[in-house]
């Protein structure tokens, strides 16, 4: 990188992971050096991630806040079956920029703060992990349709194996009656995806383990499988812990590996909801 | 697209899913049809995938064919543990094309034929269900330190319910002894993290489920929980199945979650290899 002639050139390596860190430790403090004191902005952001709401009801709720946006901005996002919203500032110190985002973001929190599970990077399952451990308390997982997606994403959390206990891919109709204890007479007359056998598969896999709570989906993430009373993208996710249930119905139209994707969130943010 | 001038120049939005398509279905045929006939060559390319060898292994064995390539080509590289071999021929006629690649390919299999589980997008997963279903087999696993990631792998394939019947996410070890079996003697004496435990699992998970085979992994997949005996990146993967046991210690050195992958591949790799 020549800085002499006041323009400066930086040619940098092609793979990613070399390219990305090489601009963090070198190029970013040099520009920064380059510009002159106090004359340059720093912007400053900060992404508030949600579920539970669609991106269109959100961005309703807080119509006046985006109308009226200035310094910081407001921009609402729709992500992995989740939505967000970005806020930026723009200031020259960046303590004014990190007092402007937690002012606009108390004012977000006064509207939606029953959706917002995390900041930035934060995910739905480092979330529910974290606020599992700080409680003591113990999950299990018992999966049909996502078939041991939800019971991944947990364990991707490090620490995880001191709140997650153990999960159950009962995917055949009668590991859901061998290992859940799932009553045989539910799934023949509600079908094995209905709230039901959901439910039953969260209390079933609670009590079998020990937990304090228990998690369960069951559904049809295709392409086989549909029918019209049932289509594919039919899911039924299931919270049972301290004596209560709470069973969700959603449909997603997808492929079977979307879906999958679709249903685990669906799951991870009930289970997140219920332990507010 | 304008064609008139001999210069074609095409606009295409840049959304990928969107881009990709009108690629494929509108721009491609264009441009081959403006192409004179019979003076253009077509690339053909094949991707072969191994499992079990390491890259300068493959390298070694091939080594005749890798200096004398000309039409097709051939190309070593190291995918997501695994490696792959890209053959590549150029002719005027399609049929040309795959004539040659068919040759090169089988003289690849004399050589690495016991390597290669698939071809172009053929996944392990994808592998290992078509040759249950083909028997008429089943399969029931037991995951420790890949959390559930081997089940969500195998249950990707559609389909997959006919062959895969259950997982188990045994990350506590009481679940390990209460679900699976494994003896509460073989976890003092050798620790969970061992070849004694990973083969009481596969043959646990696979008795309890009544399933022909059973897969196991336990390890450590970090940050916390190793020791200068048991680092972190130390897996055992395990397979039962028609009275036979196989059991593979293996040693990664990455980040928690790149540490499941590398397990979960080294589990389904050693699946594949007991199947056939």
């Amino acid at each position: 990188m020549s800085e002499s002639s006041g323009c400066a050139i930086a040619a940098m390596p092609g793979v990613p992971r070399e390219l990305k860190v090489m601009m963090e430790q070198e190029i970013k403090p040099r520009i920064l050096k380059m510009m002159p004191p106090g004359e340059h902005k720093i912007l400053l952001s900060r992404v508030l991630r949600l579920v539970g709401i669609g991106e269109s009801a959100m961005e309703q709720l807080i119509m006046p806040l985006i109308e009226n946006q200035s310094n910081p901005t407001i921009a609402p996002y729709a992500g992995n079956y989740e939505v967000r919203l970005r806020l930026t500032a723009s200031e020259h110190e960046e303590s004014a920029a990190i007092q402007l985002l937690n002012n606009l973001e108390q004012q977000v929190r006064d509207i939606l703060g029953s959706y917002i599970y995390g900041v930035d990077d934060e995910s739905l399952e480092t979330v529910i992990i974290n606020e599992l451990l700080r409680k003591g308390q113990t999950l299990a997982v018992a999966e049909s349709c996502t078939g041991g997606l939800i019971s991944h994403r947990l364990t991707n959390v490090p620490g995880a194996s001191a709140a997650f206990m153990q999960g159950a891919v009962t995917y055949d109709n009668s590991a859901k009656i061998a290992r859940l204890g799932v009553p045989e007479q539910i799934i023949a007359e509600h079908g094995a995806v209905s709230a039901e056998t959901a439910t039953a598969m969260a209390m079933g896999v609670a009590k079998t383990s020990g937990c304090d709570y228990g998690l369960a989906s069951t559904g049809i993430a295709g392409p086989g499988g549909g029918s019209s009373a049932k289509p594919v993208g039919l899911v039924y996710v299931a919270v049972y812990g301290q004596g209560r249930t709470a069973v969700n119905e959603r449909r997603y139209a997808s492929s079977r590996i979307s879906n999958k994707e679709a249903f685990a969130q669906t799951a991870l943010a009930a289970l997140w909801q219920f332990l507010r």
